[in-house]
């Protein structure tokens, strides 16, 4: 585990503070009516990443502008070893000591967090979600198929997995409508169509594949692959889901909106923080064994806050939870030969721990709504209400400082009448 | 059902030609050595669009370039009312007794069909996979689940989808590697990695969205959506499928590739062989009811051709077997407030007509591999083998011409070692 790293910025080097030297995540960033900008976070600052190349400051790539564009894909698309120089380069500009021409330079370009305006910081090529949380699939699969078919038996053999929208996911702060769709409960004749009565949250992390690959790729090659992670809300509704997902599985149900918090923290800031899957009865066919630790120990929570009301923590757990890695979903991805691109994104699956407490979804939390959860506010919640603001923080721990996500968060509108 | 429009171009004229006049499909093509182009086929010729566009002869956009570009996407983006003009243009332009300097300048800027190479005619945005024909639920659903619960019960209300992987999307032509992956029998104790030993085609046809929305969107909207049609083979591997698809749906069993074939046939050329969805026992939802006829009238067929031998033609069938639309399945998907955008291809589901000989599966040809096909060279097949290759053909018929696809063809290679 290491040390702190210390900045020139003095907000950078407090304790608990998401964004200190060891973690500079990235992103895109406006400010007033400007346009969108890569930035990098540092303590309470964004740093102009696309200003600090376009001055010859800072370049990724010496012949060409990869950063004069609202995403980082063309970034990711030059490769670790120039994610790694980069990040090297900048971290020794932003470290305490730096000379001070250096420090004016990065300073005045650069503006304070409060002022920016954050949007999607890559462009998602394809979205995919896995469902590699034993715990939730063990709840999910008790309440949906009785105690004994819990675990589908397929399930310890490989990360389950179905492709997504990408069209549909948004940064942190977007608000998000409750979706219409065909609503059938067991006791109905047939559907209605309507809003959705059990919308819903997922915890989740997302991995956002770096380097494309045209073939089967091993776990090592996968983890070297993915360039980082986002905190990651799938919303799901889940009555719509309950009639629509026999046998092709999860469609409208998925695709009105996925949020990511806005800052990509990068697998170079996260690796002090590795960790393997946990113990498993059934091993792993080759082509899935971890050749070393490639998950991550990262403390995760869930805040509920209610129209005009003070916010609830309803669920704390871990990464290190998960059965799959996101190294381990990629190799599996490209088992049958799918083609993967820079800017596909792989959502984790929700993350929820062995208790109550510890569960990514509203659905496992309220136990599909017949043990409603109470709010510190006195009131109560089987699912998401229209007017509830949800956020995800998550961090990992080292020693005096934390490699923080920032917030992933957003309010429900009514449906659309 | 209209007439044959004459063309200059006698090879247009010919009776069975796939491209008349009233065709004229878009696509990308490359000649020789040169770059990638957008084109118009008519007759025995490639006509080069993006030629004609920057010698200000034809263009869709009197300030931009838009077919400056190897796909399609940028004109879609221009919305229907130029698709329409820029036809009618073109067609005034292609049509016997236009004037011998506007024959001069167009011929001199096409290529002959045979030299022509062809490529993907448009970016896919995002692939959504249909399963929208009741002959093949039913014939897969008795093979899986047993006669009495062949139709899952959502199936009569809504169109079941589920997302693909656009990665995975080529045209006609492209080699087709025999997918490995996780392969289980119900009678072994656990599963195995190696090459499918089920691999199989699926007999579609694709629907290209070509404008965007970012909201429910009516039916007649959706249909109005469309920019044009393809055939589309969804190679599955059922094996693959089997062992991974519960409980969240096809995952790497469809994601090896999926063949297009390389003309967009839009909904213009199309719209005279218009016919309702067939009479239904149970009304649908009015989000899905159709305001007129929205799907069509296409005669269909697969061949497979051994390596070395003669094409049997398996499987002859129509596109209006389908129970919902293109345009019905495009409003589904937005029902839920699913952002759709410019280049999504939805693939229709199988095509399978009543009788074991219209089959869009070898699946259902075989039925299940019990029943196996005798190819005309003698030989048998119950999936596809290494060196087969598979080809789709689709046409319209009107009076004296037809609206051709070309063809949807790929050969299979061995598993990779």
């Amino acid at each position: 585990m290491t040390e702190l790293k210390r900045s020139w910025i003095d907000s950078a080097n407090a304790p608990g503070c998401d964004f200190p030297l060891n973690n500079l995540p990235y992103g895109v960033f406006s400010a007033g009516e400007g346009d969108l900008r890569c930035g990098v976070a540092i303590g309470d600052r964004v740093i102009d990443a696309t200003a600090l190349e376009s001055a010859g400051i800072l370049r990724a790539d010496p012949d060409a502008d990869v950063l004069n564009a609202p995403y980082w894909n063309d970034f990711m698309e030059l490769g670790r070893d120039v994610w790694s120089s980069y990040r090297a380069r900048l971290t020794a500009m932003l470290a305490e000591g730096a000379a001070d021409d250096i420090q004016e330079q990065i300073i005045s370009r650069s503006v304070p967090m409060a002022r920016a305006t954050l949007h999607m910081p890559f462009r998602v090529s394809e979205y995919t979600d896995f469902y590699a949380g034993r715990h939730h699939a063990t709840n999910v699969g008790t309440m949906f198929r009785g105690a004994e078919n819990a675990l589908p038996p397929n399930w310890l053999h490989m990360p389950i997995g179905y492709n997504g929208r990408a069209s549909s996911v948004v940064v942190s702060g977007t608000p998000v409508t409750r979706p219409q769709g065909q609503l059938k409960r067991p006791e109905d004749d047939s559907p209605r169509f309507g809003p959705s009565e059990r919308f819903d949250i997922e915890l989740e992390i997302g991995a956002i594949v770096g380097q494309p690959s045209s073939g089967p790729i091993s776990v090592a090659q996968a983890f070297d692959n993915i360039f980082g992670y986002v905190l990651l809300n799938d919303w799901s509704a889940r009555d719509i889901q309950a009639w629509e997902y026999q046998p092709l599985g999860p469609f409208q149900s998925k695709a009105t909106a996925t949020t990511i918090s806005p800052w990509i923290v990068t697998a170079e800031a996260l690796a002090p923080f590795r960790t393997a899957t946990p113990a498993r009865e059934v091993a792993l066919l080759p082509y899935l064994a971890e050749p070393g630790p490639t998950l991550y120990d990262i403390a995760l929570e869930v805040g509920l806050r209610p129209d005009g009301g003070p916010e609830t923590v309803i669920s704390r757990t871990n990464f290190n939870e998960m059965s799959y890695s996101s190294a381990q979903q990629l190799a599996h991805h490209t088992s049958s030969g799918c083609p993967m691109r820079v800017g596909d994104l792989l959502g984790s699956g929700t993350i929820s721990g062995p208790e109550r407490g510890n569960c990514g979804s509203l659905l496992e939390l309220s136990w599909g709504g017949k043990e409603p959860l109470t709010l510190d506010t006195g009131e109560t919640r089987s699912f998401v209400e229209d007017g509830d603001t949800l956020t995800l923080r998550g961090h990992a721990t080292g020693r005096g400082y934390r490699i923080g996500f920032g917030a992933c968060t957003g309010r429900v509108l009514p449906a659309k009448a």
